[in-house]
């Protein structure tokens, strides 16, 4: 159990003394540290060297965060699953054969993570023993890692993916049903490893009516979930634009919803449901327009979730390249000295 | 009054024989005829010259829509406001100076829409003398015209955008000022040429949280539509990724509100209210996956109107430049047959 477990309790909605803050992306190219690593180094480089992994992992620990998670990218698995990729400059992933027949979705290996992934479980053994807050091992989620496999890279309106899904209703359940079966492996080899949470990111699944959702993904998610959650360890279910989604992404499951800025905290707590936590969700922007102002948008984040038991404070999405770095250490200090002073709520809505 | 009313009559929620269609980008590049006009035209020759607007904008109506939309670009005011542009090739708009300082601000000028926009409102009035179906007009809104104008193009996070906002917000407010009024005497001159209802497109809005919406959009909207629902024509105010707006852009105004394909329509009306029309909302990527899927999905969102008197069948978004003419053609049948079928709901709920 880690020294500091504020995080952890937050998750299962137990009393805790101040709100506990972490930031989706806070190891990256916003810090120094890492922009420095990262002149010698690739991103894949990083990754795939657990003590490198190590070392980025840690860098924004000096900021205060209640936890940790763990440097790496959730492209990671498609690579022994088959499908190769790069980090093109400036440009983001490039998938190097992106799906477009049937054949290609049954040429993906089903893999043990142990076989092509070990450097990942590596890199949370080695963690384990240098830290004091908790840590967070995580998976991209079946439709975000579809959405790469088949558009072969970032989308703008997943005609691609979408089309697949609404022409080929037999093999889109093939390929999610593979990605499903490999990320529920993974979960559970980072939690054997010692991961004291996992995240769950379907950073894209927001492009979604809740209709399509249902049909097409949720039993994906739920595969799963309901699977990793018998771990015992917490489990965060984070998705953007999903406003009208939130009603199934709690079905498909998830100890900690997350909310992307556009739903008022309120709002998607109610709606997710007092009986599970919810982690978010100041808008990333507000970060570059200095700490006064990310401070008020911070409070306004606080205030929305009353001092109820259960609430994580993150970001709506992940933290920007260029944000600086003062602001974020201002809005950590903040949110533990606001939440600190504020009378707690009831542990159940 | 154009022959065929049904569009206008739906907008004002009075009783009709059928549910009537259009289709956003209804007129554009996934039709033959218009692929055939860009290979010795670009895009701003089309739109500025009155003739050919014409063509390319009756174009689509043989596929039997209920209303025409003038072919034209949200981006034309910008260039006799002073920020000039193009369209580069594969890559959508390119501002040649996009705004980064505060001097670029007060530069812009708020012109009369007659001097550097003449163009359109003559291809208004061809057109009048050509429909058998209403003309729809339309502006962009403010905050999505400031996007282009910040970043440049388009953006995949709006950091530049919300930067500007959140940093100065005095130099914001006099932006989105001079946009708002100079879309304001736009719309009223679109209005004037014959326009029979007008759309605002705050495609980008979505972007924004209720709270930063509610503070540095919703005024300027409301300046333009308060004033332009006073012509008595429809006005239709639309944006994507708004299920956490709906409610502040009915504030803002509107006869009718767009709903994307993210929100249930019955869920949509029911916040935007029945005493509002809604338009929408077919995922624009089901018309690539045949004719029978697309019906399918079309009769979800006929089911969910009920058959209210103010639903005007759309897509959620603009139409994609691949889809099947094919597919639009069936879905446009199946909206008129399918609703002209159906029991008709109350005209007021």
């Amino acid at each position: 159990m880690p020294k500091n477990d504020t995080f952890l309790r937050a998750c299962r909605r137990e009393a805790v003394p101040y709100t506990p803050v972490w930031m989706m992306r806070q190891a990256g190219r916003y810090m120094a540290e890492y922009r420095k690593l990262r002149e010698t180094r690739t991103l894949l480089e990083l990754c795939k060297t657990p003590e490198l992994a190590l070392e980025v992992t840690l860098q924004p620990l000096r900021l205060g965060f209640d936890a940790a998670i763990l440097f790496a990218d959730i492209l990671l698995p498609l690579e022994p699953m088959g499908a190769s990729f790069e980090f093109a400059k400036g440009e983001g992933p490039v998938i190097h054969e992106p799906i477009s027949r049937v054949e290609q979705i049954d040429a993906l290996r089903v893999i043990d993570p142990q076989e092509g992934l070990g450097y990942v479980m590596q890199a949370i053994r080695l963690l384990k023993g240098e830290l004091s807050v908790p840590l967070i091992g995580f998976a991209g989620a079946p439709f975000t890692l579809a959405s790469y496999l088949v558009e072969g890279g970032k989308s703008a309106h997943f005609v691609k993916t979408k089309r697949l899904m609404y022409e080929q209703p037999a093999a889109w359940s093939v390929l999610m049903g593979k990605l499903a079966e490999v990320v529920r492996r993974y979960l559970h080899a980072q939690i054997d490893a010692g991961a004291d949470a996992v995240q769950l990111f379907d950073s894209w699944v927001g492009q979604l009516s809740p209709a399509d959702y249902e049909e097409h993904v949720l039993p994906h998610v739920a595969h799963i979930l309901s699977d990793v959650e018998t771990r015992g360890v917490p489990v965060i279910h984070f998705g953007t634009g999903t406003a009208t989604l939130l009603e199934l992404q709690r079905r498909a499951g998830g100890t900690v919803i997350g909310l992307d800025w556009r739903t008022p905290l309120a709002d998607g707590w109610r709606r997710v449901g007092h009986d599970r936590g919810v982690q978010g969700n100041l808008d990333p922007t507000v970060l570059f327009a200095g700490a006064d102002l990310a401070r008020r948008h911070a409070k306004r984040v606080l205030d929305a979730a009353e001092g109820r038991a259960g609430h994580v404070f993150n970001l709506g999405h992940g933290i920007l390249p260029e944000t600086p770095v003062d602001t974020v250490k201002a809005v950590v200090d903040f949110v533990h000295e606001t939440s600190e002073r504020r009378p707690r709520g009831p542990s159940v809505g």
